[in-house]
């Protein structure tokens, strides 16, 4: 085993042995040396598999030789399970649309299959990275084929966490269904509500996205394997282009289809912006969801604190006991960095041109990593914060009755304006609504009573009627 | 007719006649004095529409007398035909969560209702804005209900026209369906193909720009009339609120249904975020597309220059005969107007509180704009720019023969590091692929022609095989 | 007075008396019929302006009579005041850089100009919109230079309802200098603080907000004029160049200066993202104040509210007495879309191409509406909402007493592990800090109440030592 | 050595050895287990180095025995010199505004002076995390300071490097000094220009980026150190809070100064915000810089072709021989995550709150990686692609020669409207300017020469005058 000079058109370079990387990536590791994070890890592993796919469909053609094949797809496996991530060092930010990406994972594979094959690394007349490995394939039909099938593997499992955050909301719901509590719009006192209403509203919203997430997996399934450069086809056979989209569904299981017009997705990224945009419509929902905790939870004595999160670590250095809610805080965090993700997406999907988008490696980095934070946010937001919430139930009670939310309940009796000074009386005398009702002797106790009820007034219709 | 004085709780303000307004939104004109845009007159005609269809159903369940429903559906007829558009003035950028737009729809409707009723302005014994236009409503059902309405609307006009671009798209890629020119991946020379598979190429990404709005029009179906301050539906009855949503449905035919939990529609903006999401996704095809024309039109002897955009107005002040591809560009400028409002939408959607988004005002003029905007812009893009598109075959024929790009096609025969010295040696020499593989004799003359068959390289296959 | 017909290059056109336009603006206008805002005016006139300034310089320069420039000089005054406001009517979203509004300003200029001097509007033999008003100009020096004016008079109005806002918050810091109330951190309950300190806190951040935009006014001074059409200077003498940035230097009094370089001037727009940028920051500071004040002044029973905000406007249709925060969500909303508008011009900017960008029309709309707005949004915050708050101290000091924010002046005496159990068992038995010191005797009483004094924990030091 | 059980008021966690954390560090690897990018290293060092300022100005004050000061100061010389960079795991994306980073730096750096007092790890009897380490300091107080001093130390190493590229743009701009190429203006052939002008407008730019960003590092010498948690110094002594500040800037070099107000800086992050939009700034010029570049060296034969980047790395893996501007790809990359980035900072500090902004910790992480990242690919920028960039005189004479580009120049000879004819003949017949003017006969040989001389035309002034 020794250290190897590899050569390209622009000159000689040596690789350390026992890297199994080739000049491509070696060049690609100085060009691009951001100190960055590097690329997806899911995105190398799903290219890695359609290298295999590819080295199955050529065997079957018999373009490429039984040996040859076998050693590829061994390798590509290897690379699939994760034995070679260190290879995969190549910055996030990358120029070339890809292709020190694509080249990277032909040349990890192409020297270990040599090297399955009894040759040294280096020999690429035994597997040529180009030749053998890529046959027929093209950076731009491999790159984003493989970001798909990353992108709807953490779909399923973003839409899956979904449900199980919908889920605990709604047991919120039922458990904090009979709590009356006081609602707020434009944070100033509003009407009476059960908590377990306003959890309800939370899984409403996570519903949908649960929904437009799965449902938009479907748009993803169409990949443009066949193209080649541009699309046209040009270099791959039709009978390579049939087999091998049918392969990758095969090894995936995940709907995978050939487009009938691949040179639309060579260079068309919409459909990565509307995957990000919904996962920004859920971070929305994320972000209302967790600030609206943080605030009903504040406290706990000079806030609201009508409800408490659980404490899951000390929350100051300076403050003995102080806990915060540093779960909902996450969870905020997260929503804002996919949104500004999908600034990204948009910007880098916005500026592609002609027959190629040359930022595809900014929008699979950012889609990815949108996708992979806000599964494992969702699943600690559940776990550690939405499901060991409880209700404050004494200053719920408390809030309501120092509050006029009421009155309301009076306009179709005494009209809007009459109710509107008994309102502002309340307020100014620090009495409550059904004081001043008694003391002004408007309508009989009874009525009042029955009117007051707050049970009635969390519900459709009017209260005394 | 004279001056009046109102009062609210605040105080007195003088309303000079003939204004149709009341104190509230006076009150709202200072309060909100931006010198800005004033709220979107679609919102206020469907806000209008809202407070007839509130009167249909408050007449019939006879809480309206007869005589006041009628002249207040009167009224709101005439908002909804135009006939008071001068009377809303308030900044579209106003505080109240859209407290103001529904007042000021109040008001003008009671002021025009009195008078039908032969009352003088500001007699609100005869027709009271709260009591009797707002009856059984609150600004927090009404008013993103009529958001919602005004948003489908504009949703099928942009739909259509999406339609039509399309279908221009289409009619171009059977135009030059046989036209040969070169393709670029990165602005670089790459392979043959025909001008029609590149308008084809749009025409898939507009076809499901098309497809999008088509279908998110269902997630605004759903409104939350019945369910007044903050959903629970206080001081609205059981029948009013089965028979709104109704009544709305009746006049619309836009398929509006009740919600099942209308708390929800009324704190969560996420439907509008991704409404917002998908504009943008048709917005970045908007720019590649008409980026991309702007390229291929460069020139007209200096650029790309393979195809002649219509010439709509003289392009300078100061250069004469310049013409530019101003359609283009005004087409490129909405797009980043939408993706800029899609950030407003998020922001604001982001930031609700609790049982209300206060911010709804701004989502509202976000939303609309941008279906306003896009849907003009669409519509202008295909009649005065892709309609009146011409090749020049000339200049395609001179780009696609200078450049290597036909050497892919070599690459089954020769492989690809040979291929790649005969690229530089043709870039080198100032030759073409062709008379390189003559004087190199490494293929029979036939074989070359057969490979190097333009028509052959511009569809899936290896041409030569 | 009749109707004419004007031509171009392009073809015929029929302009409507009395209109003032030419065939370019009538051009423009269905080209761009967006039905969309319109060009910002402060932009329009400042392009007069410059009109008024170059027929000084050429009549100086013998280039054009003195009649025509005499002519020109009262048109584009009578434009600067606003009397043909409404012959600009071209949408803000033009294609073209700018040069449909050049031509608007140019044509209507000649034509009052061609009037002023006894002759019929669209003879352009007396008065030619190009040769005469345009004269030694480009709309790619123009357009940029007015715009630089326009926003330099804008900033100066910004900056200086900003130093009002610093004031007026200031002078709160002096009225609630001493009252105490809970400061928090994320929202839980931290260490006491001056209400008054608060407001000093807001006052540093408008005063660094003022600052920059005071400062930043020196990057708009360069500009262009004399640059012609790439910033080369091509057909403009250099006496011109020379000569026509002081004349404007002279009618306006803004520092307006040659820039040695032009061509740098007309493509780059990277000072109008540092400006819109610094808005950015502005808008941040204002959303952070205006939603701590909605938050501070939530309830008023059910909420923190510790603070009163003045009552402007009744804020529900449904909810009697019910007031909101209107003002601070306006604030809110103008900062959102100032934020949004820097999305837009960062867009705008980053797709300029080789000489020129293409899009400054979207810059110039984006960044003058941000200016407006905010300078409006702040004069009224102060006024409506600042200048008018009230302090409800029974509210700080129930809030503050309930805390355990005395407890982290116990660290320096017992360690912070002791403390920490202590503001534990507050909570847990309801009690206050200084009610479970006196009961667990860890600290004479004296020495107690000279830790736990309020007014020693809100400045630096420990208290009791 | 053993594993060791760590207890806090939640309840016990078992450490393993060797690891330096301690159980607050454990707790939030579990709560931010989002598999994410960590925190920045930068941050942590200059964390470090605020406790060691903390230990000495403690042991000068003798609120620290000398033993336990120095094996402190020790320990955090150990981690500014990375020597433990693999105990700083926990998430970017920590909820808590930076607590569990700070005592992570505690924890490490108590659990190493215990071990360099002879001590086990875990023992903190020997040395306290928070009474030891943490003294008189609170997280709100020094992670806002690591943050400017970690931002200051990359701001500078950007400038230099903004410096070095506009150094390189201006050798280019007089490399290029003399090759008239075509000027474009919206993609269109307008005006000749020097290669070496359009170099130059790049250099002016990045002048200017280099200006800002040497200049806002004033912005972040104010630090609130001693403020403790809400800023108002609560537990610092006076001596300390005047001492902390004073060994910091001795320490650093840096030009650290104490806020007058540190309140202000514990809860405003419109400074990091400012810092931001700079770069933004500074992307924007980098994203039009490298477009344009790709744009000047599309082809090599099939496009503009004008300029000849390096070939710094093989571009297709399917396209023999091509190469693409990848470099300038990376750049573009870096600018829009940079811009992204930006979105992140500013949602990010909008949504803090009354006395601290929750969400430092997505600042902090987004600022330094877009300060390193930007610095990095300036850097790559210059070196593999302004400074081998050569021009193509050829293509920049054919391109011009075909243009109409001179035909401005005779705009004062022979006016604006027969200038025009002109050109559309030209086009039309494939002439150039000159033929027409020759055939046409419309002005003496010689001066048709003198006028169209082309280096006349790239300077002021009007040739032929």
């Amino acid at each position: 085993m020794a250290d190897r000079i590899e050569k390209d058109l622009i000159g000689e370079k040596l690789i350390e042995d026992p890297s199994y990387i080739g000049i491509n990536t070696a060049r690609a590791l100085e060009n691009f040396n951001l100190k960055s994070k590097t690329v997806n890890l899911n995105l190398i592993k799903d290219i890695a598999l359609i290298k295999k796919a590819a080295a199955m469909v050529n065997k079957n053609l018999k373009k490429l030789p039984v040996e040859k094949a076998d050693a590829i797809i061994q390798a590509s496996d290897e690379v699939v399970d994760g034995k070679f991530d260190c290879e995969f060092r190549v910055s996030a930010f990358q120029g070339g649309a890809g292709t020190s990406t694509n080249m990277n994972v032909n040349e990890v594979i192409a020297n270990r299959a040599i090297e399955i094959l009894g040759g040294e690394k280096g020999d690429y007349s035994i597997i040529h990275p180009l030749n053998d490995v890529n046959m027929s394939q093209s950076t731009n039909d491999v790159y984003p084929t493989g970001l798909r099938i990353a992108a709807i593997r953490l779909i399923r499992k973003l839409s899956n966490s979904l449900a199980d955050l919908q889920e605990a909301l709604q047991i919120k719901e039922n458990e904090f269904s009979d709590i009356i509590k006081l609602g707020r719009t434009q944070l100033m006192d509003a009407l009476p509500m059960m908590i377990g209403q306003g959890f309800g509203a939370y899984a409403k919203a996570v519903e949908r996205d649960r929904w437009r997430i799965y449902k938009v997996e479907e748009r993803l399934r169409q990949v443009n394997l066949g193209g080649t450069a541009i699309g046209t086809g040009l270099n791959a056979t039709n009978k390579f282009i049939y087999m091998i989209t049918d392969v990758i569904q095969d090894l995936t299981k995940l709907g995978i289809a050939r487009s009938d017009f691949p040179m639309d997705i060579t260079q068309n990224c919409d459909v990565f912006v509307e995957v990000s945009g919904l996962l920004k419509s859920c971070s929305v929902n994320l972000l209302k969801i967790s600030n609206d905790l943080r605030l009903l939870g504040s406290g706990p004595k000079g806030g609201i604190g009508e409800l408490k999160l659980p404490e899951v670590q000390a929350g100051s250095t300076i403050m003995p006991g102080k806990v915060n809610p540093v779960i909902a805080e996450m969870a905020g965090q997260v929503s804002m960095r996919v949104i500004a993700n999908d600034s990204a997406i948009t910007l880098a999907s916005s500026m592609g041109q002609l027959e190629l988008n040359a930022f595809t490696p900014l929008i699979a980095e950012s889609l990815l990593e949108s996708l992979e934070l806000l599964n494992n946010a969702v699943i600690i937001f559940r776990e550690r914060c939405i499901e060991g919430i409880k209700a404050n139930e004494e200053k719920c009670k408390e809030n309501l009755e120092k509050s006029t939310a009421m009155v309301t309940a009076l306009v179709h009796h005494i009209g809007y304006d009459k109710s509107s000074e008994i309102a502002k009386q309340a307020l100014r005398e620090g009495k409550t609504i059904r004081e001043i009702l008694y003391e002004e002797n408007i309508l009989p106790k009874e009525k009042i009573d029955e009117i007051l009820n707050p049970f009635e007034v969390t519900r459709p219709g009017i209260p005394g009627k």
